[in-house]
C-alpha cells in the first residue's frame, strides 16, 4: 500500500454490535467507494477472516489487510486504564498503524473516551493545539450545526476553548462547506458578561480570534433554531447537552407513539402520516453523518456512535476519508499559529 | 391580612405578556382557590386597578390589596443592574413585602435573574445554605423530575451541590411526594471519577450525605428516562440543559408539523391524530406546574416561565401557597444542618 493517505484503519471490535455491524460496513465501503480507499481491519484476525467470508468478501483482497489485535476494549471500560492494560486491543492497535505510517486516519464505533485516550498518548497534539476535541454535526432546523467539543476534554482552559472555536470553525468551512460560519460561546444566557468564570474569560479570548465570525455568548434557546454554525462549550457542557438531546428526542418520539396507540382514530392517523417520521428520521439520524471527528490530534479520527449498523459504519469510514483528502490537519496548525502569533502584536 | 403565611404577593409587572397575563391570572386565582389566600398585586397601581376593573373585579376586593411600584424590570436587563437602579420596581418591592412580614411569598414569572438577584439581597440565606437554586419539575418518561438547580448559581463549590442535593431531595418529597427519590450527581458518564474537577469532589461530599439515596453520577441520557427523580448540576449547566430541551421539542414540534404538511395523505393522517399531539403538550407543559421554586433563601419565591399566560399564573401562585403551606424553608433548615453536623464527626 504505497499512499497511507489513503488507507483507513478500521477499529473491528468497536460498538455494541461488533464485529458484525463493522463488519457489514467495511462491506458496503468496499462496494459503494470503490477503489477510492484502502483498509487496515484491525481486529482478532480469525473471526475478522471468518466474518469476511461469510459476506463473500476475501480475506485477501486487494483492498483489505487484516491486522491481529486479539483485545477489546468494551463500550463501558475505563478508558486510561483499558488503553494501558491492553495494548494489543483494536483500538490502541488501528492508532499504532497511524503512528507507523502504515494509514492515514482511524475509523471507532467503540468506546469514545479509549479512542480519545489512546489518540493523544499515541499521536501526540497537533503542533500549538493544548487539547482535543470532538465536533459532532448536529441537526437543526436550518440544516446541521458543530457541537464542539462534545466530550473529549472536560475541564477546559480559555485558550482550549479558543482552539475549538478555531477548529470548529474550520471544520464546518471545509466539511459543512460554509463560508463564513457564525461562531458561538455557550452560556447561560446571551449578554456579555454572562457565564460561569470559564466561559467569562473564554469570551475576551474569542472576541480576539483573526478570521471568525464570533457572535458571542449563545444560550441552550439557539442550538436547534439556527442561530450559530459552531457551538463552543468544553467536553463535559458538551457531552451533557449531546446526550441528553439524544434522550429527549428518543423520549418525545416514545410519548408520540404510546399516545397516538391509545385511540383508534389516532392509530389510523398515526399510520397515515409514517411517512412523515419516517422522513424525520432519516434528517435527524446520526448514522448519515458517520460520526464525529477528534480534533487536534496528530492524525484523523472519526467516532461513530456505539449503536451503528453497517451503513453508519461506512459513513464513518468515508469521513474518515474526507477528513485526509481535505488536510485538515494541515489547516488547524496554520489557523491555531495564527491565533498564537495574534496574541503576541 | 392577619396570617401573612397565605399572603402571596404577586409581581404584576413580570412576564412577556405583563401585565395583562399576570391579571388572568390573578383573576382565575380568586375564582379557582375560593379563600384559600390573599393576595398583594405589586405593581403600577392605577393600571393594575384599571385591569381589574376591565375583568370586573373590583381594587377594594375584600382578598386583594394592590401595592404601589411604578418600575418595571424588562426580560432583558441586567439584573443586578436593575435591582439596585430601580428599588421601586414591581419585583424588588415584592421581596420588600415578604422581608416586612406582609406577605408570605412571592410569585414572578419576570427576569429570574432579577428575581433571584432580589431574593438573595433583600430576603438573604437561609441559616446554613450556601447559595440559592432553582427547582425546575420537568416532564419525564416515568413521570416528573426535578432539575436542580437550573439557573441560579453558576459557579458552586461541592457543598453548594451537596445543598441543591439535599434541597431536591426534600423538594422531590415534597412536593412530588415520593417518598425516597433517587438523587443523581450530573456527569459526562456514570462512572465514579467520572466528570469534570468539580463534580469528582463533590462526588465525595454527595455520598457523604445522611437520609438521601444517592446514585452516584448520571449522565444526559439519565434525564427523561426515569432513572432518577432528582438531577443535581450547577446553574450554568442546569440552565443550558433547561433551555437546550426547550428548544429541542420546540425545534422537532416544528419539524414534524414542517413534514407532515408535505403530502396531503400525511395531513389528513395528522388531523386525525391531532388529539394525541394535544395530550403530549399538556403533558409537557410547563404552565401546568406553575414554574419552578428558588430554593435556599429565606422566603418562598416561584418563577414562572415568561411566556405564562393566565393558567400559568394562577398555577405559580398556587405553587407559592403549597410552599409555605408545607413550611419548605424550615425542613430545608433542619436537612442542611444534619449535614454540617454529620461532617463534623
Amino acid at each position: 500500500m504505497s499512499d497511507s493517505r489513503v488507507v483507513i484503519a478500521v477499529d473491528m471490535m468497536g460498538g455494541d454490535h461488533a464485529p458484525s455491524a463493522v463488519l457489514d460496513g467495511v462491506a458496503e465501503a468496499l462496494s459503494a467507494f470503490g477503489d477510492a480507499y484502502r483498509y487496515l481491519l484491525v481486529g482478532p484476525q480469525e473471526r475478522v477472516a471468518r466474518g469476511l467470508e461469510e459476506r463473500g468478501i476475501s480475506p485477501s483482497h486487494p483492498q483489505l489487510e487484516l491486522v491481529d489485535a486479539p483485545q477489546t476494549v468494551g463500550m463501558d471500560e475505563h478508558p486510561v486504564k483499558a488503553i494501558r492494560e491492553k495494548p494489543r486491543s483494536s483500538i490502541v492497535v488501528a492508532m499504532d498503524m497511524v503512528k507507523a505510517g502504515r494509514a492515514g486516519g482511524v475509523f471507532s464505533a467503540g468506546n469514545t473516551g479509549a479512542a480519545v485516550g489512546a489518540a493523544f498518548l499515541k499521536w501526540r497534539m497537533l503542533e500549538g493545539v493544548s487539547r482535543p476535541g470532538i465536533a459532532t454535526v448536529m441537526p437543526g432546523e436550518k440544516g446541521p450545526w458543530v457541537l464542539m467539543d462534545s466530550g473529549a476534554t472536560v475541564d477546559c482552559s480559555p485558550l482550549m476553548l479558543a482552539h475549538f472555536a478555531v477548529m470548529g470553525d474550520l471544520y464546518a468551512r471545509q466539511v459543512l462547506g460554509l463560508s463564513s460560519p457564525r461562531v458561538g460561546l455557550l452560556s447561560n444566557g446571551t449578554e456579555e458578561g454572562k457565564g460561569n468564570r470559564q466561559v467569562q474569560e473564554a469570551f475576551a479570548v474569542l472576541r480576539q480570534i483573526p478570521g471568525i465570525r464570533f457572535l458571542g455568548n449563545i444560550e441552550g434557546h439557539d442550538l436547534f433554531r439556527g442561530t450559530v454554525d459552531v457551538v463552543v462549550c468544553d467536553g463535559f457542557v458538551g457531552n451533557i447537552v449531546l446526550k441528553t438531546c439524544e434522550q429527549l428526542s428518543k423520549s418525545l418520539s416514545g410519548m408520540i407513539r404510546e399516545s397516538v396507540m391509545r385511540r383508534t382514530l389516532w392509530k389510523f392517523g398515526g399510520l397515515l402520516c409514517k411517512g412523515a417520521f419516517r422522513e424525520i428520521k432519516r434528517r435527524t439520524d446520526a448514522s448519515e453523518v458517520g460520526g464525529a471527528p477528534l480534533l487536534g490530534v496528530k492524525g484523523s479520527c472519526v467516532i461513530g456512535h456505539g449503536n451503528f449498523q453497517g451503513h453508519g459504519v461506512a459513513n464513518g469510514i468515508r469521513a474518515v476519508g474526507e477528513l485526509l483528502r481535505l488536510q485538515l490537519n494541515e489547516r488547524i496548525v496554520e489557523a491555531v499559529h495564527q491565533v498564537a502569533a495574534s496574541s503576541l502584536c
